[in-house]
């Protein structure tokens, strides 16, 4: 039975999340939904990242096993047509070898955090930035991220209902660079705890603003404390953009 | 009585254009309608470009004399409220002299229209660009583009009903570049022509996939007749991006 690896963009607000829920729609029953559709298979699609409610994706991968035999070009294209009018595109589709698995193989996943840093609303990108009206300083922000890079106990930034085993875990990166009126925080690692990246964003918000020095950041990750870090920024600014694997053994 | 000179962000798709008309809402009505709400005058709101149903902006240029004083910043704030919920956004006011005017004294008009050029579906910036799924050569387009720079006739790209007082008009820059999956066309001119810039898209889409070459576009702007052009790009991928101005005398 041939395995597919799935590449997806899709805009989180519509959707309950990544997962299938019973509370609204999720994103893997609209690609599930869609196999059904094309060829009566009841496939499980399993994607790297468990994206929350409002989070969107550019780069989050997916596998499915079907019965039925397409070449990869055929499969995206027929699933476009099938995941309409949701929206939910497969980006590219590759046919890949049984131990291919886009959540259990997956060495290092990305996230961009976009945050509007202007007085005005967001109108062209409404839903897809966090707006921030008070002035941020990105260079204050970027210099006290460095102190959250590494090897660390992470249970300030962790969400109180995470399923992970442990909270602690390496960041392997965490940028803030300023583009104009937008702030981007590029945050990467093998896994991340549940609402990690929104609860990062959120604290280094009040960095930003002059509320919060570095070493109250540094304080903030000793404390393992969800209460003694920021509040949780919303969905709209967070994009899975890429997820890595090793290479293929020849 | 002052007069504010406006720098304005929209989202084209729920108007039927920058100008108030009777069948449906446009952005020059949200704008008069805010401002009586704000402080019940009724004003008269000029834009640099009277953008057509469904074209955004990033930069149109508008004036408005308000009898009553406000400072550039309460300005933009208060309008900023009363906006919403429309898709606009005050981005910068200021406060100029009885000399300006929006629209006549605009020396230049920049344009981008973007269009998304791969086999998937539009989703994040779905009714933000124009979808070509067939692969566009973005170096041909922009070596043809080169022979509409300059001082021509553009009746081939002209609406019909377009009411300019001659087809005749100087394009400044009409640069097309590949960025990912993107391709951007940056146009520049004094001036216009009804659907000028859609025009271009829709003909230079055909020397993109092959249909033309650039001795075809030639003949097309040399033909002076709409029917000899192709056809027009949709109002999705463009977007007013800047008006330039002559600095005031001092």
């Amino acid at each position: 039975m041939p395995r597919y690896r799935l590449s997806l963009e899709y805009d989180g607000g519509p959707f309950v999340g990544w997962q299938r829920q019973d509370s609204g729609l999720g994103v893997q029953a609209v690609l599930e939904d869609s196999i059904r559709n094309l060829c009566g298979e009841d496939a499980l699609v399993y994607g790297a990242g468990r994206t929350d409610s409002g989070v969107h994706a550019t780069g989050q991968i997916a596998h499915v096993d079907i019965t039925k035999e397409f070449t990869a070009d055929k499969l995206r294209d027929a699933l476009n047509y099938h995941v309409r009018p949701h929206p939910v595109a497969v980006i590219d589709a590759q046919i890949v070898g049984e131990d291919f698995h886009a959540r259990f193989s997956a060495t290092k996943r990305a996230y961009l955090y976009r945050i509007l840093n202007r007085r005005p609303q967001p109108v062209l990108d409404d839903g897809r930035v966090w707006w921030v009206a008070v002035s941020l300083d990105a260079k204050a922000m970027h210099d006290a991220a460095q102190s959250l890079v590494g090897h660390h106990d992470f249970t300030t930034f962790r969400a109180t209902g995470c399923q992970s085993d442990s909270p602690v875990k390496t960041l392997d990166r965490l940028d803030v660079s300023r583009y104009g009126d937008e702030i981007h925080l590029i945050v990467e690692a093998r896994s991340f705890l549940h609402h990690q990246v929104r609860n990062f964003a959120g604290s280094l918000k009040l960095v930003g603003e002059g509320k919060w020095r570095r070493r109250d950041l540094e304080r903030a990750l000793a404390a393992k404390d969800r209460a003694a870090g920021g509040p949780t920024a919303p969905p709209d600014g967070l994009y899975l953009t890429r997820v890595d694997y090793d290479a293929p053994a020849d």
